[in-house]
């Protein structure tokens, strides 16, 4: 299998993450976001991603986009390591708390997005800074609520072993750490990113340990 | 169940298209958006939804926000009108069409983030129309690749049955034209959603039809 990536990329870190955490071996290949315009926007890759974003993941027999979806599929078609909770409403609230980040906070303050205001709008680096920081702790501040009120989250998102919601959480915190973002508001936020971050699959998919890393 | 909801919220919509093909029975609660400056940014609602939007939904023993989560746990939970292919890659491929409207299209043109232009960021009408045309096109551009390079394609976004692609495909198409855009570079969105609009759990869903229509 192959995944389209730029080290950087949340996204992108989802999904490196859940395949490591099944043990599964795949061909990273970089897109790099920021060198000629973006390769992300090119025709060899719109091919495979008409939306220009990263990831892609191509399978034996299936090209996916949409970080979530790919992390579903890994989970449906390579069962042994679940990244899912085995009941309805375990897989629900996982489901909940990625997609607050996923939906909520990510595409918000999407690269694109960003440089529309900047490049499009001509607004100023403290206008764009200050709408990454309000997006951002506003999700933090309710994924902290949700974490905090349910008894279901334990030392990771969801119980003891790692699911969905941790491939997002991990990736968001660090780009939250990456744009001096303070997370002391967010206890619980930083107690399951500090258990996630030990662990080797996460380790491995870390930013700085990509081929393509700066 | 309970389904807190605003007739226009299209994500609200998603899951009362959903709640209707199940043929579950449900007690709407409006939230107003508009009005008292938000009913949904209200305590008596972010008890509920701490996020601030809608729509929020309860079942006997649980309450979930976030539209997509919401939906597969209605489809986990209330399997016999499934709203998800019986294959990984048919699932797959429908998360995929879905994400691409809740996660690329939709949280950028939010309320909340249109609000943000106009009010904190003081900018005009104008841009924030334009601003809204540009996502929205852009991911209806994204989509109509998509469905019309794949051959699971059908009548619908998958086949010939409702997914949870098509609960966020017409609410989608429902917003892009009360703001006036274009749908003809879109010939297989507008099949499908035509296609969609006349099956009875689409029309009382739709937003002309919630007791708290305007």
């Amino acid at each position: 299998m192959k995944l389209y990536t730029y080290f950087r990329s949340s996204a992108a870190y989802r999904v490196r993450i859940a395949l490591n955490l099944k043990e599964l071996q795949y061909d990273a290949i970089p897109v790099h976001l920021l060198r000629d315009g973006g390769e992300q926007l090119q025709a060899q890759y719109t091919a495979i991603n008409p939306s220009g974003l990263v990831p892609a993941f191509q399978d034996d027999y299936i090209t996916l986009t949409q970080s979530m979806a790919i992390l579903e599929y890994l989970d449906d078609e390579y069962p042994k390591v679940p990244l899912m909770p085995k009941d309805a409403s375990g897989r629900a609230r996982v489901r909940e708390l990625a997609q607050i980040i996923a939906c909520d906070i990510h595409p918000v303050n999407n690269l694109r997005v960003l440089r529309y205001l900047t490049d499009t709008l001509g607004l100023s680096e403290a206008v764009k800074t200050e709408w990454y920081r309000h997006w951002l702790t506003d999700g933090l501040e309710v994924l902290e609520k949700h974490l905090d009120r349910d008894p279901s989250a334990g030392p990771l998102c969801h119980g003891h072993t790692p699911t969905i919601a941790d491939c997002c959480l991990v990736p968001q915190v660090y780009n939250a750490q990456r744009h001096g973002i303070d997370l002391a508001p967010y206890p619980n936020i930083r107690r399951i990113n500090a258990a996630c971050i030990e662990m080797p699959g996460f380790v491995a998919a870390h930013p700085a340990n990509q081929p393509d890393a700066e």
